[in-house]
């Protein structure tokens, strides 16, 4: 007996027969005589519809509208969620993220949470309903109505487990579980039955997006145990996701992924002199690009080439504004390298065990893979690769590292 | 230069073109220098697409949730016309019904708006923004969602007037005006320049579904003057609806109308007691189900006939009350007449003039129609007649109290 907090993604609710899948999923937890609150997202492709109405409309729509626009997505499927579980005999109720109080910063499209009150959640589990909460959205202390971007679900889904202080906190998706590599790509991919939150953390940045990288920041800053698992197999543990502290065995890696959608920039002879770097990177921030690997090289007559990747949706942006700094840096030139893909091993016990960068090399040197740019750090080493040998270069990684499951196929299968 | 409020409908804002046709016509008053408050339905058949949905899930849905299901549908559309308003260059903002604080009775699905804030209002306004607000719903005290039922839209529309002492209140619908008749049943319907509060009140009691009688009773209350137009032929005035003391001309009949969405239910022979009727009638309310004509025959041995007529769509429900009360007061038996329409002839004029009623029975005689049932008000007549006769019957009483345009038919076809 505790509370329980689960969350449904768009898949999950695609239809109304999805839906009275998950009411089946809901309704489990609450006969095993928990106290369940449930997190839903919009049905389905019903974002996508509404952001291509406003596309019709604008080419450019106000950020403030586009929440109020697109927020109406949850309180469709909670209603119809709140339904279901009424039609199998059991009570429920839906609530707004304005109705809870899931109060976020005053920024529109990826707001960030920062309180969740508990008051009214209390009063309905004391009565003993379920409670269905609208994810992606929040609401300002103005009462303005924000939603918290990409994969905002998870977050919701976790904040209200730290706020009602919940046993555990059950992402429900379309797969099974976390698997040591996709599995699309790489068919002896492994399940993973625990993953720390540090590795699932380098993971979902790396390309594996079965969780939204700040649900797991949120999670591991209050220690709530995370699970993945799958709507349509419901006694599928699938993957926990804890402290590392408290995982049972450790292996020095626990992932490889490939992300296929940066583009590497490159600064050249940029002349050296202090506050370079931040000059160029801060001008960046001020324009909201994320900037993920940053390698500085010295070249002879003291100049510098500086290169690093972005998401291939900010290259124009990016371009732009780095003409202007290379510009007032008197750089010589940029370049732009479009066929990358970034590999990266993930592991928390590569921390205690050398020589695992060196493997990794020689992984990809024995495939004959040229590697174009190297980052590390603790638990994560990522490598650019040449894209069309992305997958090829994860798949030699995957059996470098041991992670190969020989059984594997006959599981996916059943998927 | 003063506040006017403007409503327009679901076929007004059905898609992304239709909601830029409305961006103009709310700025055409903009830049007219009135401050403008619009308030939006849902667009098109979305809210029947949402009720199917519910459907598909259960067929007794639970209340509170369906009003959280189908108040999303304002929500889309009215980010989508602050857009489309932003997109020609005009500073617009959405308000959700919880936002404007338009208050209801924590009543669900037909709840009626208590008080409206005007604080968020009066500060956008102040700012000159244009303000896009959700109709057909409203909230309650305790922060629940409500919605107003059909028609509601309207109601929320003059009920912002109301409280930001709007100078005019315009409701665009898909007719071009208000008419003396259904101009798809009575060719030479003329449109009316002017109609008063109790006559539309009348005339939407009686099938002409242009506006909602709630809104048309608080517009009265209020002596707020409203405007029926079209979204779609900006230049014309439509018809407005104003207080009979400022009617400039007023003919003894106003409008001809006809509903053939009633039944006629008789009890026969109920023995002549104190009470009967109030028996009869209260058990009917207790249930919500509205009566519309009521008749009381004294026959010879001491019994009573009552006929009374309800929506077709209560009298299943209406039946099984009936049986109940039948036996527990020893009447004979039920009949009930299904093919009636009720035919109305409606005009505030008729109060000081005489032998209008006779008019109209004598219009039906030549005609050689039989009147099965006849009630008056004072300041409308409505007679039962065989359903298959209704058209004929509204046409014949058109022409007798003079409405005939006979320039009409050419009129309609620009509609």
């Amino acid at each position: 007996m505790g509370i329980v907090v689960q969350k449904f993604g768009g898949t999950s609710v695609a239809d109304s027969k999805k839906i009275k899948n998950v009411a089946n999923a809901v309704i489990k937890e609450y006969k095993n005589g928990n106290q369940v609150v449930v997190v839903v997202s919009a049905m389905g492709h019903s974002t996508d519809y509404l952001i291509n109405l406003a596309g019709e409309i604008t080419q450019k729509p106000d950020n403030r509208e586009m929440d109020m626009l697109i927020s109406s997505g949850e309180q469709v499927s909670m209603a119809l969620l709140a339904m279901a579980i009424h039609e199998a005999g059991y009570p429920a109720v839906s609530l707004l993220a304005s109705q809870v109080g899931i109060l976020t910063e005053s920024v529109h499209n990826r707001a960030r949470i920062i309180d969740v009150k508990t008051e009214k959640l209390e009063k309905h589990l004391s009565e003993n309903k379920i409670i269905v909460v609208a994810g992606f959205q929040g609401i300002t202390k103005e009462g303005e109505i924000t939603t918290l971007g990409r994969g905002g679900s998870d977050t919701s889904a976790v904040a209200l487990a730290v706020a009602l202080k919940a046993d555990r906190c059950d992402i429900y998706t379309d797969v099974r579980a976390v698997y040591t590599a996709d599995p699309r790509y790489v068919p002896k991919a492994s399940r993973l039955e625990q993953v720390s939150y540090i590795e699932m953390l380098e993971l979902a940045r790396v390309g594996a997006n079965v969780l939204h990288p700040r649900s797991v920041e949120t999670a591991n800053q209050f220690n709530v145990p995370m699970r993945v698992r799958s709507s349509f197999y419901l006694d599928d543990p699938g993957t926990l996701i804890i402290g590392v502290e408290d995982m049972e065995i450790y292996r020095p890696v626990n992932g490889v992924a490939a992300d296929k959608s940066q583009v590497r920039i490159a600064i050249l002879k940029v002349p050296d002199q202090p506050g370079i770097a931040a000059r160029i990177f801060g001008a960046l921030s001020k324009n909201n690009i994320s900037v993920d690997m940053i390698i500085q090289s010295l070249e002879e007559d003291n100049a510098n080439n500086i290169a690093f990747t972005v998401d291939e949706t900010d290259l124009n942006s990016t371009l732009s504004i780095l003409e202007e700094v290379r510009m007032n840096l008197g750089a010589k030139e940029i370049v732009v390298d479009n066929d990358i893909a970034k590999i990266s091993i993930v592991g928390a016990g590569m921390i205690d065990r050398p020589g695992i960068a060196a493997s990794m090399f020689e992984a990809l040197a024995e495939q004959n893979i040229n590697i174009k740019m190297i980052a590390t750090s603790e638990i994560k080493i990522s490598c650019l690769v040449e894209k069309e040998r992305a997958h090829e270069a994860v798949r030699a990684l995957h059996s470098k590292f041991e992670l190969d499951d020989e059984n594997a196929e006959a599981d996916k299968v059943k998927l």
